[in-house]
């Protein structure tokens, strides 16, 4: 490994080198050098060590939008002023100051990790939510998601190579977990991060996304952004409906089968949620106000493991998660809390005669042992289903409720549901529409772990 | 108690009475009479027996709207013909004659309800679910639902006495529960279930329901029927938020101080169910697209249970039941599946080394007693609250996630939630709005149990 000479960061192809595992490509020691007096040293260090530093010279900054600002646009657009704004938000109880506190301490930490990354002389490029698109991935060499885990979705949601990095940032860790992000302290200390990446003193993470393929809906499966949704989900429907008829009519097919899987233009980081939504219940202006259905929270569908039986299910949803997503959602519908533990092992007990222990302490051991067997490595290949809050009686079966998967297929028996991607993402699912979950190596998403 | 002249029931004043436990009114036995030839023993029974019948002179049969009629109206308004109906629908893999087959099924059973009324001499009114409204109520002596138990949903939604008294009936108990209807075999033996009543053979049942005071939003609230919702919430919250700054700007009025609690005109048989709806995503068109804003699936509220210290809570939703809706949504909420009870008693033993069986049939037995012990009688006065999915961090703390009270308070800290009663009606229940949930003997909706 020789040196190169050293020169400004600028050209992308001399320096877009990454280092993974023990695969090393070239190394730029010019500003290493620079900044250690010991260049000598670290040079036969580096080539002692078979990891290398992380150095983009691009890297995209993308940030949440805070609650403070939505709700300033929100009312900015609706003519009203910031007077007005404090009066509104202090009749619902919610303190406008309270909100420019915690908009206030996230601009501060995103001011630290632009500041800190431009003093190592990288590009920056401070990028919204709203105006991050593939053109920035593109541009990039990596992106920190600047926000808490929501942001951290959206900006996976737009990264389809597995070779572009992604880091997370908590810019308000006392309001977010950050399950996603970097550990607290590095959102004070992110000079810190960076030296530790620039010294390869890290390891990446490939976490396993899943895809999906959509069938038999007869229509170009049209993704609908939650964010920016804007017709009932009845206009629709019904202009899907005719324009599939029309169209069919115009080829002449005569056959009733089923359009081809589509593989949709997603991968999902967390999980795929599959229910009836309450905007189901929103009816289009136009319709007979008379016209009324019987309300159904529960989703009605069939589902088929690793090619499987179909199995009749109505349940309150379905959710097919990653390891990556064992800790969000599907945790939370799966863990058990301790009240639920005791009343168990108290039934136990009386039924056995055993002198099962009930004291709190045990209690929380068996609730913690129980909850954490629910999650698994981000890296592991396999699906994690489970069906929420399944309903059993004369008419649906019960197969077993939650398990793992390499695929899982899901037939639509519901009146208007949706397939949600890391809660950000939505796709008409309905009767008759046929999705095939999966996983592929092509799919991960390469982050690191400090 | 001497017998009156027979004559025909059309004189509603002189035919309400209603028996109930050892209460008893007047007996018009002429029918009875006319019926029986032994009508001299029949007087002596009745006179021995405290209960007596029950003879409504005037019944409303109130029927649901079956998924066929609901395809139809929905197509034809959209200007297609049966044929495409079928079409459409042979493309989603549903069957045009399946839906039929249930509507024809569902029809026949309620030709059979009214026939055996007329029968009776009955006045006898068709009310299709669209056009049952207080008016209906008025006029009926009992009110029959004829549907599963959304119908007895809505049925009850719009009575409001203890007094006026309903049944269900399960019109395709191959399709429908029926919790809160007759057993099914009254469905094709309908007479059997009128002359139980008539004989007396039968007791009155007074199911608890749910009232609800709202306060803290500054504007009226507006009930939104689910069924009928035509503006996107975005629009509802805009409108009603410019409206309230203004009226309290002419009002001159100096504090933010909240609006009185409102008694809200509704009634909850089952329960209440408090969550951020993903209709919350669905954006006004007017608004920047650019604007988006973190999804939560999340709600976040704070809760006070029986005058109670408030306590921060994020869950995916609340919902606080009766003894009547104790079997339904909130039990699916609470419920335990085999496979969690299998596997938290293979930790425990694990962790005790004691001989716990694991064996199906004692893992049936324990799930068994436990999802039991979630059902109360819908006479008794308690609420029961569970916190669905509730999440544990740093931030929210953790109270009992369940159990029974007297009141509940509820202050939303949501963006874009509901309070949805029985899955029907829906009341905005954003940021800053207090809800107090309780019950009141005043409320009960008297039913029947054969």
């Amino acid at each position: 490994m020789l040196p190169h000479n050293c020169h400004k960061m600028t050209r992308p192809s001399l320096l877009n080198f990454f280092c993974a595992g023990n695969r090393t490509i070239e190394l730029l020691c010019g500003r290493a050098s620079a900044r250690r007096p010991h260049s000598s040293h670290t040079m036969r260090s580096v080539v002692s060590r078979p990891a290398s530093g992380f150095r983009p010279s691009k890297v995209a900054v993308v940030t949440k939008t805070t609650r403070c600002e939505f709700e300033q646009q929100r009312y900015r657009f609706a003519g009203l002023s910031e007077v007005d704004l404090k009066q509104l938000l202090a009749m619902k109880g919610s303190s406008y100051s309270g909100l420019l506190e915690r908009h206030t301490i996230h601009t501060r930490n995103v001011e630290h990790i632009v500041k800190s990354l431009e003093k190592e002389g990288i590009e920056v490029r401070v990028v919204r939510r709203g105006e991050y698109d593939e053109e920035v991935v593109r541009w990039a060499d990596a992106i920190i998601s600047a926000g808490g885990d929501g942001t951290m979705l959206l900006v996976a949601s737009k990264v389809f190579s597995k070779d572009k990095p992604i880091l997370g940032v908590n810019t308000d860790p006392e309001r977010s977990e950050g399950h996603l992000c970097l550990p607290v302290r590095y959102t004070h200390a992110f000079p810190e991060a960076l030296e530790r990446l620039q010294r390869g003193d890290f390891r990446w993470q490939w976490r396993q996304r899943i895809r999906l393929h959509l069938e038999g809906t007869g229509i170009n499966p049209t993704p609908v952004d939650l964010h920016e949704q804007q017709l009932s989900l009845e206009q629709h429907h019904m202009a899907h409906r005719i324009t599939t008829l029309e169209r069919r009519r115009e080829s002449g097919a005569q056959d009733d089968s089923f359009s081809e899987p589509n593989l949709l233009p997603v991968r999902s980081l967390n999980e795929i949620f599959i229910g009836e939504s309450l905007s189901s219940r929103v009816k289009c202006k136009s319709l007979d106000p008379h016209l009324t259905f019987s309300l159904h929270r529960a989703s009605y569908y069939e589902i088929s493991v690793d090619d499987g039986p179909w199995e009749k299910q109505k349940s309150s949803g379905l959710s097919i998660c990653t390891g990556t997503g064992s800790k969000a959602w599907s945790y939370n519908i799966n863990k058990l809390v301790e009240q639920s533990v005791e009343d168990l092992l108290k039934i136990g007990k009386s039924q056995t005669g055993l002198d099962i222990p009930l004291d709190p302490g045990f209690i929380e051991k068996v609730t913690e042992e129980y909850n954490q067997s629910l999650v698994f490595s981000p890296e592991d290949k396999r699906l994690f289903f489970s069906i929420r809050e399944p309903i059993v009686n004369r008419v649906f079966s019960s197969i077993r409720p939650r398990g793992f998967a390499k695929k899982v297929c899901v037939r639509s028996r519901c009146w208007d549901a949706c397939m949600v991607v890391d809660g950000g993402t939505s796709f008409e699912f309905n009767d008759g529409a046929i999705a095939t979950i999966s996983m592929s190596d092509d799919d991960q998403l390469r982050t690191v772990v400090l």
